[in-house]
């Protein structure tokens, strides 16, 4: 299996970590996103609309990490839950985080880190941050008393969940601020495999410093 | 089965709609959210993350639309995928529609129309409006020389993808501008047992006029 992806990409990160974290052959192919390689006559033709990451495994080319990580789940039986009641409370926490968590989470990254200084629209920055305190506290929230968002281990909810969470790059999330989540990142980590976004994928800041 | 929403939700609509359509009896239950419902102690109990729309069938309380349409199809056997390769693909779309679509379209919705006129942040406004931009156009792009986003009938991509482009309150969208996904919602629109949002559902802006 290839994975197109690039390091600076939490939604990247959810879908290598899976990957990686179930056990499957897989081999990282590098989309310089930063160069517009994702809009590349030859990346549109892999996936018209320019989406990364994108898994290709054989016939099936699928994007968005939520698909990708369902479709992993199906293959492999791992991180996709043991009963239905399990099976539906993941894709609950994977669409929840993919609408309020990553989507929100990623952008504010982005326009704090990855634009030039002149262009960083402050008042989206502060409004966002604003919006993400309460999705924070409601994950945090979650993880009260509990190692895991679903079950008793590791699944498809948590590996979403984190997905942008592990990253150095200021953008007002302080894992301090979040003990639950804190020590959940840290649970996290220590799964055998587990590897940090910029060792897991090729491209990091300091690739291009 | 009841299904707590309200008419001004587009992810409600999106779960009552295919609820609707795939002809599942059940009754919605108004959950006034401007009056700050979803934040009341009754709320709570029934589901400690405030949110709305919320499923409820026998022992079975789902949140996010995404799950609860993926949980009907389950039930129902409609919307869902007439093979794994559309399975997937109608998966990706609905993951999708939250990631970009729905996300954005409601919260700038939400800004533009629900919030007092002093409150309204014209710089976020603004940049939504732009990012919105490049998402109707790939759904515009999608939708060329197709009836649906996936196969040959309407599925639950199609269900998700037009949760907020019914709603007359301006956000930046406008039907004309993308004719494609102007020809699709006359599709949708025309599917037997199609309502719009606010006869769907209790609430709307006039009962509060």
């Amino acid at each position: 299996m290839k994975l197109y992806c690039f390091g600076e990409s939490g939604n990247s990160y959810k879908a290598a970590l899976t990957l990686e974290l179930a056990g499957v052959g897989w081999e990282p192919v590098f989309v310089d996103f930063f160069k517009g390689e994702a809009r590349s006559p030859e990346y549109l033709a892999i996936n018209p609309m320019g989406e990364v990451p994108l898994l290709v495994n054989g016939d099936i080319t699928l994007s968005q990490s939520g698909a990708i990580q369902d479709y992993i789940a199906e293959l492999t039986g791992r991180f996709g839950g043991k009963t239905s009641d399990e099976r539906r409370e993941i894709l609950r926490w994977v669409f929840w985080d993919n609408h309020k968590l990553s989507s929100q989470a990623g952008m504010t990254r982005f326009l704090m880190n990855f634009l030039p200084e002149d262009k960083r629209p402050a008042e989206v920055i502060a409004f966002m941050q604003g919006r993400l305190k309460g999705v924070y506290a409601t994950l945090n929230t979650a993880l009260e008393g509990r190692d895991w968002l679903v079950g008793d281990e590791i699944t498809n909810a948590d590996i979403s969940c984190c997905g942008y969470l592990y990253y150095p790059e200021p953008f007002g999330f302080e894992r301090k601020d979040y003990p639950n989540i804190d020590a959940w990142l840290d649970r996290i980590a220590d799964q055998p495999g587990w590897k940090h976004p910029y060792d897991l994928m090729p491209g990091s800041p300091a690739d291009r410093a």
